[in-house]
């Protein structure tokens, strides 16, 4: 009866803004997501909440999950595991709630190996589309730099082909309308629609 | 280097709403639509202008234009050819701006098996997923004809199955915003972005 929730993932090159635009979402009124809660093998600083900061668990523990496949991606930072766990993303999508997860894009592309439904969302640093007319135009920048720049954002830019949607960050609240705009449109696809009228 | 239009397709069961939708989103201050044109072989009314009420064309260019593949969709109707042709559709799109079809479904559904690129959104009857719940409700029909209301709902949504979404029409602001919505996400589909990067 309940429609079931989306999977919405935020991911894009590292200093893109990926923080900032996730917390601005968080803050608008009319948006209600559950953020995905990771686990961690590190002990909880002082005020940390288990299972709302993160899921603390032992190396043992989430070495266990990883077995299981019950982590969605996972990767080791100064010798402890960080993760995030499938569980809580499946309960929260079965409730109708949608999850919201900010990721980079090596993480978001093991996410989405495991849950192809989910909307994956890539930011992009503002004015990519005119690189490099934009560094010819500035005059500042010798030709060879400017071609290393392109070539650096077309590196970028192949990982974006694993994505749905492609969104410019170039102004904080208009990539949050866009972002709303793509979830909007993404509860009103007929395949989504058609599930929830089957029941 | 103009990023192409995309065709937005408007259909939907007979009394649903479609031109009221339709009218309201021409109305709307944030969208910028050009209307697909119908060719016709009935005479011009008074103070109707050829290439901006219709197309008038005699039925002999009208055959030969079907049988050229250059009508996307046409009908028969008191005698006379009503069509959608490709190639002013395809014209304006390459000029970078979008074009906005409403019609029926039978049109819709030829015109998707021309133009698979379109976006095809199917306006719904209110609470169509409710529709049961709240005929049993109303407590006014009997069993046989609540059964005999769904089923005709029913095939009606079976069509909605060749459209990519699906907008209900409970409140024609709220229909119109969320047509906008779709219509900002398909902009920011990552095939699309790609197709604009890579000139």
């Amino acid at each position: 009866m309940t429609q079931r929730g989306l999977l919405i993932v935020l991911s894009g090159p590292s200093g893109v803004g990926k923080g900032t635009v996730r917390k601005a979402i968080f803050e608008d009124d009319g948006v209600d997501f559950r953020y995905s809660i990771s686990a961690t093998t590190r002990q909880p600083r002082v005020g940390e909440v288990d299972g709302q900061d993160y899921f603390f668990v032992s190396k043992e523990d989430f070495e266990e999950k990883i077995q299981a496949g019950e982590m969605l991606e996972y990767a080791q930072y100064v010798g402890n595991y960080y993760g995030t766990p499938r569980s809580f993303i499946e309960e929260t999508l079965a409730s109708g709630r949608d999850v919201f997860l900010e990721i980079d894009v090596q993480g978001a592309l093991q996410v989405k190996s495991k849950m192809p439904e989910g909307v994956y969302i890539f930011l992009t640093p503002p004015d990519i589309k005119n690189l490099r007319s934009r560094l010819e135009g500035r005059g500042t920048d010798s030709a060879e730099v400017i071609d290393q720049r392109v070539e650096a954002a077309k590196d970028e830019l192949k990982k974006m082909i694993n994505y749905n949607y492609a969104v410019e960050n170039d102004v904080v609240d208009l990539a949050v309308d866009r972002i709303k705009a793509i979830i909007t449109a993404e509860r009103l696809k007929v395949s989504r629609v058609l599930d929830q009228i089957a029941e």
